[in-house]
């Protein structure tokens, strides 16, 4: 237990609250973390939960437990309802908390862009029990078909439409496709594989934007090869659960939405009493504080900030490094040090698209098929959270890839 | 797929009816397994899901998965409703399903003895879902107890019931203290262990009745031991989710009561048209047959058969057992040949209370402390269905015993 007096509250257990608290572990200050959840997500392998090759528990690790050893550090699981900046003072299911310093970290949820139909019939894909939903839906859709003897009606259950051509869909997308045609067809000897459809819709004409354009293209091609239909210029106008209309007017009958097309702040930026910007993100000052009240900071997904004219992208670095941003400066806020202005150093980005199929812009270097798909593979065992964590997936990974299998084949209920 | 005509409908994919249908594998016959899940669980290592020890997806493998190879097996995720034993159908969610024979094997439920209210508020422990909403709730108690300023409230919290002293009971209530006492109590440095409180309540005065008296002693101590307060002669007379009442007018204040006190067979016994014995259990022929539909068996939990005078026991070796002899006897009609009477070979039981700790027969073998522990790991890792649960399971056994630790410590939502 800290004798500190100063209070530091952290809403959001994701990778820029865990990096704040973390980098506050030395600092004359007693942390408290706030999360609806107790665990926080290593949220770039969530799509592999949704495809059954991962197992939830293996990508996630109670924040308790990974902050275990820091002796000014507290967890509680709650839902913060509110912030009365005025008073200093958090609302939330358990009463109210009272701060000196508040770093708001409570990230992105998906963004279905006022369509309220598909909000309801899509699956987004942003938490645990999201991918877990996702899994349950792919693979009951595989026994419903088995029943089903209108030849319409199975085609529709085994046509599964992944929207946006991000990282997360282009994952998404790929992943689906090999868990189908690597092991699903193993399960399934009835199952014929021309009725099923697997379409990536995306709204410009390329993938992967952040990506220099012969790995865009790389990255379609790598798709297409794996009998993922990519669309561009496709935007969906609605989706009732039974058929996805696009707005050019086309019908395609499918069961299944997975929405990879959009991110936006959760919806606590709107009860901030400040008004959020673009996609709900609230705008900050240079050093990520709250415009008129610097003892304020908002992270991650939250926070709105340019850098040369453009906003820092929803993604996990900015989040991380904003987190190891913030921690400084509140220790600079204590000694009555100048604060740092927040840069951010962009690693690059990867995707993976299936068994030795990447590609990757890291550190300057561009790469595609199989050295980015190692360098993927590293990156991301390194990126886990627990030596436990990172020991189980590199089995799991090993295991799949040379038995062409996914373990964690459940439909669990709820 | 089998070109014969002849169809055996498998109802229920536990140990009973897995079994059978994998006996038949070389028989002239094409079998069609139901179940409602897609997946077979070994249910001895259920309680381990609940106290956060293994995750659902090491302890299941989807029934697809472990019968690929068999030629004349087909598998459909169906409810079945009712059995028509004069038209020899099934009334399924999926429409009729006709059956030359049938093989009930729909297992058991948790008995709550007509307790309306308890059944609603403790929990069972028979399915996946049953051990993740145990292991939800036991961590959410600790993270809620860490937000309770009054002190009653807070040890209600901590409070937690095992009702019956059998296997289950004994080895759910041992894991409870070791995941609280061993591993919690890291999580929640704030945590005061006085306030924890583990009862096993057990209405005759003896755990574990199949075992000789020297072993059941030994349990009950161990138990102890562990700081799980045993407590014979305490029958449970109603539990509101906030405190327990017994027989004898006791109140325990409890926010948490698991319910191993007794099995019956699922409810599809009532609706079968014949009356059901004790437990729900429908009594059968000596060769597992049903009276008067020598087509129909029934094996396991669903099954009443005595021997010697008792009733066999509604647990997984008998269930085995049955499902083989069933498949013999199915294969000896096919061909004309007398039917084999069913005999249980007992070959002993185990139970675990923890680390270092159990008490085994096997074989005539008596054991308790350490060298039952290591027979009851050999055991259950061999029986583990697939190469790739026992190196999982083994590898997270092996993690656990050397570092105190359980991975599976998420709190998920439905």
């Amino acid at each position: 237990m800290a004798q500190a007096d100063t209070v530091v509250v952290i809403v959001g257990g994701g990778f820029g609250g865990l990096n704040a608290a973390r980098a506050l572990r030395r600092a004359p200050v007693q942390v408290v973390l706030l999360d609806r959840n107790n665990y926080h997500v290593f949220q770039p392998l969530l799509y592999q939960v949704a495809t059954a090759g991962l197992e939830p528990e293996q990508i996630a690790k109670p924040v308790r437990a990974i902050l275990r050893g820091q002796q000014n550090f507290d967890f509680r699981m709650v839902d913060v309802r509110g912030v009365d900046l005025a008073q200093r003072r958090l609302d939330t299911s358990a009463g109210p908390i009272a701060y000196d310093y508040l770093v708001l970290a409570y990230g992105g949820e998906t963004n279905f862009f006022g369509l309220d139909r598909v909000s309801r019939t899509a699956f987004g894909l942003k938490d645990i029990s999201d991918g877990i939903t996702i899994r349950n839906h792919v693979l009951s859709c595989f026994e419903l078909a088995m029943l089903e003897t209108d030849p319409e009606r199975r085609r529709a259950r085994l046509t599964f439409i992944v929207v946006g051509g991000g990282p997360t869909g282009v994952e998404m997308a790929g992943a689906l496709s090999e868990l189908i045609r690597l092991v699903l067809v193993k399960d399934y000897p009835r199952l014929n594989i021309k009725d099923v459809r697997i379409l990536l819709l995306e709204a410009t004409d390329t993938l992967l934007a952040a990506m220099p354009e012969r790995l865009r293209e790389a990255a379609a091609k790598t798709l297409w090869r794996k009998y993922v239909e990519v669309r561009f210029g496709a935007t969906v106008a609605d989706f009732d659960g039974l058929e996805a209309r696009l707005k050019s007017g086309e019908v395609i009958p499918a069961h299944t939405m997975i929405w990879a097309a959009g991110v936006r702040a959760a919806e606590l930026s709107g009860r901030l009493g400040v008004t959020p910007g673009r996609q709900g993100r609230v705008a900050v000052e240079e050093t990520l504080q709250l415009k008129e009240h610097p003892e304020v900071f908002i992270i991650g997904d939250a926070a709105y900030h340019e850098e040369n004219g453009a906003p820092l992208p929803m993604v996990a670095p900015v989040a991380i490094q904003m987190g190891k941003s913030v921690a400084t400066n509140i220790r600079n806020l204590l000694r009555g040090k100048p604060l740092e202005p927040f840069r951010y150093r962009d690693q690059g980005t990867l995707a993976t698209i299936g068994r030795n199929a990447a590609v990757a812009t890291v550190y300057g270097i561009r790469a595609s098929g199989f050295i980015a798909w190692v360098m993927w593979l590293g990156i991301h065992i390194i990126q886990l959270i627990g030596f436990r964590n990172k020991l189980f997936v590199l089995l799991n990974w090993a295991w799949d890839y040379f038995f062409y299998e996914r373990a964690a084949r459940l439909i669990t209920r709820d």
